[in-house]
């Protein structure tokens, strides 16, 4: 075979450049961002406090009473000068995360916003409600409950990089699933990725998310973990504006009670990585999109799944846009998305 | 005059891109983020919980003990495939906000991210120590005090888009400076990118920004507000690494007491809008770097001022960058960059 060697830029302005060029260079027509639903609201009676905001600067009385904005999410989008697929794709992260999830790899390799920015697509990625840039509101006067933080323990776990009950704090005892593709030496960096959540606040998140497709959509909404049913029931709610839906490891589905023929000719792709077998939690998790898969293909929706190890792709957990093969578990997605006639 | 028309890809790809053209397109040649700074603790003694995570999925034990990182910020990057500066950007933003601040403006225009980028700099854009993407940590076990979430009262008027006293819940009731130039119609939209703040974190803020300047400078630095004081004392602590400093509104800045001869050849300009007299809160804020100027400029610094009014641009806020004319003001900063050398 030969190969030849074209700066980026010339192959990208030619119209040449393949869907599988991480590391190769696009032409960005716009950057910028947005915040999109949630609701005004008046907090009144708490006590005035007095501050200083800035070190030698003067202090200031602190009335927290007054009006704010609560409920919305975050997204930046980036715009392709010549982009290659039909519709924008839209990248929804999962629990005690934010958007970061899809920007960079822990080990600091490129993440997915930047393969399928390569890839051709206009790339919406966001913060969830009281995620990250989304911000978050004062509890419990205007959240319910208190938010919950992720332990490095948990999250050695629950994404399956080792067996339950293998996190040590000390890096050289911890032990991982055989064959682990997470980047293990950089765990530790992957934990500064971690955000509280509040587990009380999903109906206002489901809401953004359908103001978002209702802004930006048509669209591909590719969502992760506990974007799962964030996707899932946006696409119920609009399946005229989710044009397909690709679910990384959805920690839950619509049960069948839903009126799931709504969705039957949007297409979508569940993925699954490895080691759902050795885990209690996912076991049991990823029984909802079975069953919302079997459901749906009973009646003739337009739904395929993934197993990568069933493929031959071992090693997965569920960070697998973190992976080392993170790039082979795109391609696959792309393809999908290039068989589904999503790409011009 | 003349107009030629040339799409802006092909302007970009001759090199042909003029500095001021806020709405063309840029080539990145990579977009990534990463977190930095901070260090891992471990809480112990904390009681445990029953949550459930996600809608119908089974209820988990929530152990909040264990092992977190705390103390990290977050930093976007975009690097151009040709950048015509000769180091690498960094925007910070100020306090109770994100890096969003440069993203975007609230009425959908292009932010000064996207400026700078069509300029030929490599941006990277922050989210400082507990603000958005950066996470933020358990208080009171981790953070002393509780966070501070801003008004809309408190940011119309302490960002001097009306005076103070002026803001009504009802937008068609409050009141604004003559001339301002700030969207206002756009005010409840961005009203949504505050987010929490606590006043106890400035240490570890700073530790993050001086780990920052380390991991990429040489750079240039453009601080907003409450960013100030840290760029100034990262360019103190780094003077070798911190190219040149560009302070908009700085609310803080070191004492003479500092070692400020150490920052005497580091060029630095600061910038102010309007309606600073009509404001007790910033005639106040603006005496340190008032003061930080003159000290420096006695000892032959290379310190600029620029007041906007001063140079007949009237109606600018706080938020300038967010104004009507922020590419104006931007270029003046572009402008100065160039005078200094900063550019190929």
């Amino acid at each position: 075979m030969r190969t030849i060697s074209i700066a980026p830029l010339a192959l990208s302005a030619l119209g040449l450049l393949g869907t599988i060029a991480p590391a190769a260079a696009f032409d960005a027509k716009e950057i910028g961002s947005f915040h999109i639903g949630g609701q005004a609201l008046t907090l009144k009676g708490l006590p005035i406090k007095e501050l200083v905001y800035t070190a030698g600067g003067p202090p200031t009385k602190m009335d927290p009473n007054g009006d704010f904005h609560s409920g919305q999410m975050y997204v930046q989008y980036i715009k392709l000068t010549n982009p290659k697929a039909r519709y924008p794709l839209l990248l929804w992260h999962g629990g005690g995360l934010t958007g970061v999830t899809w920007e960079t790899k822990p080990d600091g390799q490129p993440g997915w916003q930047m393969y399928f920015l390569n890839a051709g697509h206009d790339v919406y990625v966001s913060d969830a409600v009281e995620r990250g840039r989304a911000s978050w509101s004062r509890y419990p006067e205007v959240y319910s409950g208190e938010p919950v933080f992720r332990t490095k323990k948990e999250a050695w776990e629950a994404f399956r990089i080792g067996p339950d009950s293998s996190y040590a704090t000390d890096p050289v005892e911890r032990k991982v699933h055989p064959g682990q593709r997470f980047p293990i030496a950089a765990f530790d960096v992957f934990a500064m990725q971690s955000v509280p959540r509040w587990v009380t606040n999903d109906a206002k998140t489901q809401a953004a998310y359908n103001a978002l497709v209702a802004k930006v959509c048509p669209c591909v909404i590719v969502v992760h973990s506990q974007g799962g049913n964030f996707g899932f029931n946006a696409a119920l709610a609009a399946p005229d504006k989710v044009k397909a839906l690709i679910a990384v490891e959805p920690s839950g589905a619509p049960p069948e009670t839903a009126n799931l023929a709504a969705v039957k000719d949007v297409p979508q792709l569940i993925v699954w990585g490895d080691f759902i077998a050795q885990s209690e939690l996912w076991t049991k998790l990823s029984g909802a999109s079975t069953a919302y898969h079997k459901a749906l293909a009973a009646m003739g929706g337009k739904v395929d799944w993934i197993s990568l190890p069933d493929k031959g792709i071992k090693g997965n957990g569920h960070m697998l846009m973190m992976d080392t093969n993170s790039d082979h578990v795109a391609e696959l997605i792309q393809n999908w998305m290039t068989d589904r006639g999503l790409m011009q």
